[in-house]
């Protein structure tokens, strides 16, 4: 039984990730991840600059210089990092008509541009939508060079809505595991959305977005041209998914949980927390990569990761850190009461089950320097 | 990129479930489940009784009737199901001193009786304290025929905090797949806390508290002599886990997600909604079952389970939906727009991922009676 309650904080002090997440066919107990929702993130944290709201205040903190130096320090720097949307709108995406050649087809596409155009009508203001492309088959949207994309273009443009320009996700790129080949899916990423986009002017359709976003592939790209938005959004805090295809490194994750050491079953080798998948959600991200990380590294209070320690169960409110398999260590001696720190397999995913971010320099101190408060919901 | 908002509801009109949680070896990709926090719940559900804030101000719904005719169907009406915990007051719990035999067991248990001895002293309060005991392996807590038992309740009574009882979980009870295998758990979860508390009063200790608490032994238990409360919190809402192992019908889950169809990709099967994990959790606790029920069975608003739908990919903010391996089904013709019920794996990790429920009656009406305030947090 969890009934005790306690506040867990996660913090952020250094920029950082996309997470990953289940495959559709995950009947079979391994399934694999597919990508997070990068554009997301801009939301969740206070401060950022939101690509799809520009007109919101933005509050500087420290955290972003240090950001700013580390995209430069990737070769982000050339990324243009901003739509072009106006103040105040968010864009609405016409869902994926089905892409497929076959029956269902030209009803499902009729559909999704009639939507968007009868709902401009109706509030008797265009209203801006963007045309999902689909670039590797992971998720939704239509064929870069199909019929549907310009039909969709025409039936929004004709109906009185306005139409944005195209955008996609690289979803598979999470399952890229070198660099050259999360470099390929970066350039698959960004030639789809170009060929669409470059149709639809063809077709004389407005198109000023060009929008690709996955944190590999955001890392990865050798050629942007075309580009006008990256919604990478997870980078701003990275995490072990990421550091596991060599995205980042451990010293990068921004995002982590504080726990307390609740007990020890020696008898067991763990050590008992009061953070379970509450705290650092469900996500087992890693367990599809080289080296599963169980539901996360520990770290002292400071950030140093504690040699072979790592959160290999969670229940609903209790965490159990122990020894790695084979590791050669003695499990350290973490006293009641003592503190920790969880890196998370899936930024996205912890950061979501907390209320707020408590801030730390994690350079010179480690003292709270102020507590923003996240955007739940979605 | 899962950029698009949507608020997804909870729904809840029926009593219902304890969920189940990832084991704690769990750097195999096939983990197994470890048993939710029962008297979490609770705390979760406006209206019902909390087991450990009886002072919290009570509002009555129509649910409550149903639940008294299922817990008396359920032939559990016989349940004290209330602690005697002082209003306003949050029992602490020492936790789980080491119950291995061999060095370290007596610091850890020193540690943990001093601990609560010590906050009471500070506090110039008695606090209420409950020890935890180990009934079955599962997690934390001392042994109930074992020395560090009476020692812990001999330093908290000599130190001044107020020793209010014993309590226990039996974790294991979520891998009893019939009735039987249940019902032997409820009794070794019931033997283990009656046997500490009443070593405990041999040695002249105050023992009024003597709790147990998860929902298959809650639903299974022959004989709760000695008993005074049972925190099972789950049951309010029941969930698929529970339904794979026999505690519930399907019909009985009383939580649902609503989620809107966005999208189709027809050449994969697939029906795309605007409800991914951020929506259902990424628990996947059917996974280990006889029957993996994806991230949830898909229903009707009036809550009718489509048949062999099954919601079997999930990304942040989109999920997916398509029929059951091996079925002889077509896809049902789900227009955009439409909206369907996704029943979850866990309803604690689901209900966690919202900030409210929109209640409905779900026998007579599909309006939203109530928006039900929940607690998130732990």
């Amino acid at each position: 039984a969890d009934s005790q309650r306690h506040r867990h904080t996660v913090r952020r002090g250094r920029p950082g990730p996309d997470g990953p997440q289940h495959r559709p066919a995950s009947h079979a107990a391994g399934h694999r991840r597919r990508p997070a929702a990068a554009a997301r993130q801009d939301d969740q944290v206070p401060g950022r600059r939101r690509a799809c709201a520009p007109g919101r205040p933005r509050t500087d903190h420290g955290v972003h210089a240090r950001r700013g130096r580390v995209l430069r320090r990737r070769r982000l720097h050339r990324h243009p990092l901003r739509g072009r949307h106006r103040p105040g709108q968010t864009p609405a995406r016409p869902r994926a008509a089905p892409s497929r050649r076959g029956p269902g087809r030209a009803a499902g596409q009729r559909r999704a541009g009639r939507g968007g155009g009868k709902a401009s009508a109706d509030a008797g203001d265009p209203i801006p939508a963007l045309i999902e492309i689909d670039c590797d088959g992971h998720r939704g949207g239509v064929q870069p060079d199909g019929p549907d994309l310009l039909e969709i273009g025409r039936r929004l443009v004709e109906a009185g809505a306005e139409l944005r320009g195209v955008l996609d996700h690289a979803g598979e790129s999470y399952f890229a595991r070198t660099t050259e080949a999360q470099r390929q899916a970066a350039q698959q990423e960004r030639d789809a959305v170009v060929l669409a986009a470059n149709r639809l002017r063809e077709e004389g359709l407005p198109t000023p977005v060009v929008s690709v976003g996955s944190t590999p592939t955001a890392h990865a790209a050798a050629d942007l041209s075309g580009i006008t938005e990256v919604r990478a959004g997870n980078y701003v805090f990275f995490d072990l998914v990421m550091a596991g295809i060599g995205v980042c490194d451990i010293d990068d994750l921004a995002l982590s949980v504080v726990v307390t050491v609740i007990g020890h079953r020696l008898d067991k080798g763990w050590i008992l927390t009061d953070g379970g998948w509450m705290a650092t959600s469900r996500d087992r991200g890693t367990a599809v990569q080289q080296v599963d990380q169980g539901y996360g590294l520990v770290t002292d209070l400071a950030g140093r990761v504690i040699s072979d320690l790592v959160m290999t169960g969670a229940s609903q409110e209790h965490g159990v850190l122990s020894l790695r398999p084979g590791s050669a260590r003695h499990l350290p001696d973490l006293a009641i009461g003592s503190r920790v720190r969880i890196l998370p397999n899936h930024a996205c995913a912890t950061a979501a089950q907390h209320r707020e971010y408590h801030v730390v320099d994690g350079q010179s101190s480690l003292a709270v320097q102020a507590v923003w408060p996240r955007h739940n919901g979605w």
